[in-house]
């Protein structure tokens, strides 16, 4: 029986509330794992053992100790009840598929933490944005992309059911971290012929809101839009 | 600071899971007010003070003492950072329309608890499920309606935002008991000249799921066909 810890709506940061409401110290009280985003969309952020990287639009990782530092959106778990896994010839559409059946994930949350050489990753990172803010879906269409062949590293992320797809990324919503620390983004592609880590089951998601923030209670959503633009702006792995 | 817990989603519940999947006295442990329904959609419960009443579909109101009783969908709360009220010439309009708009409710959970005399008031009472178990539009569409003019009694139940909507009904969800305990159900429609009571804004929701539950993990949500069913058997209120 565990939580994972959220803070923030994908809906809302789509909406344009990027600014952040959540210190990284009240974060990490939640969880040692997890990934987010800084103020203004700034990075992509990887946490491991409650060490924090953030891989910002340049390219660069930075190792992230300032703990009054604040992020729009996250989410963070304390590692438990986890299920082992070795896993052969693995990518998106191994575990979009027979994955996601054998461990009957559809309908709740999960987190996943995979290790090992890959042969390929590509990942995004968000280029930091500043007031005032533009879509995420404006954002989207302007992230760079890189890419690392035989790379060793760490995948850790979250499946999420398809009814909390406003709410957050449904389906895998997957960071990666290089082991030298020196590449790491949100995961669009990668290719391994053998991983290994574990994967956590959540019976509970708590969802904190910045109920003090104007801009969040003041926002208004178009829920049409919000699901085309996530559609648009997190579709990447099918 | 508070916290609303939730046991259980609707698209799951409409879906047809039905069977009680955790019992009263584990969710009393998260709250003294809140709403739900028993086992097999058995009724219209209200939580107050701690007491639980369940309108079965004959119209009679049972005091639930059993904490054995299990429940596929609920939701409580223990009161704090109430927000006092004292409303004029309430009913769902009111609600709907200037009250969401001046507490800023449109991104948030809230609770809302209200006590009076109420000029009109109609519910409707889910009648008890066997399995193998209809969707609940089906359900909602044989459900019948009971109304009481001149009643004292209270309102309790919950704001939920609309990115919400697949997981809990989004919008106002209220519960209504009289105060002689003979009379309740989910309203439909109520007129009160004057109400008071407390509002409750939630930064957290700890939504609950039945992960050791088969029938819950294996099942399969159609999206639009929850859309659907959700607004033709929850759409009560406008």
């Amino acid at each position: 029986m565990s939580t994972l810890y959220e803070h923030g709506t994908l809906a809302s940061l789509m909406a344009g509330n990027m600014a952040g409401t959540i210190t990284l110290g009240d974060l990490l009280k939640h969880g040692s794992r997890g990934i987010g985003t800084f103020d203004g969309l700034d990075g992509e952020v990887v946490i491991l053992d409650g060490e924090v990287y953030q891989a910002v639009s340049s390219g660069q990782v930075n190792h992230i100790t300032d703990l009054t530092a604040k992020m729009p959106f996250a989410s963070v778990h304390e590692p438990g009840d986890l299920q082992p896994l070795d896993l052969a010839e693995v990518n998106f559409a191994s575990l979009n598929g027979g994955f996601v059946k054998q461990h009957e994930l559809s309908n709740v949350f999960a987190a996943l933490h995979l290790q090992g050489t890959f042969t390929h990753v590509k990942v995004r990172i968000a280029p930091k944005q500043t007031a005032p803010y533009p879509s995420l879906l404006e954002v989207a269409k302007g992230q760079p992309t890189f890419t690392r062949d035989n790379v060793t590293g760490t995948i850790i992320g979250y499946y999420a059911p398809e009814i909390f797809g406003s709410v957050t990324a449904a389906g895998w919503h997957l960071h990666f971290i290089s082991d030298d620390r020196q590449f790491a983004g949100h995961l669009l592609e990668f290719n391994a012929p053998k991983l290994s880590g574990d994967l956590q089951i959540f019976d509970s998601l708590d969802q904190h809101f910045p109920i003090t923030d104007q801009a969040f209670r003041q926002g208004s959503v178009d829920l049409a839009t919000v699901r085309d633009s996530i559609a648009q702006s997190e579709g990447n792995n099918e």
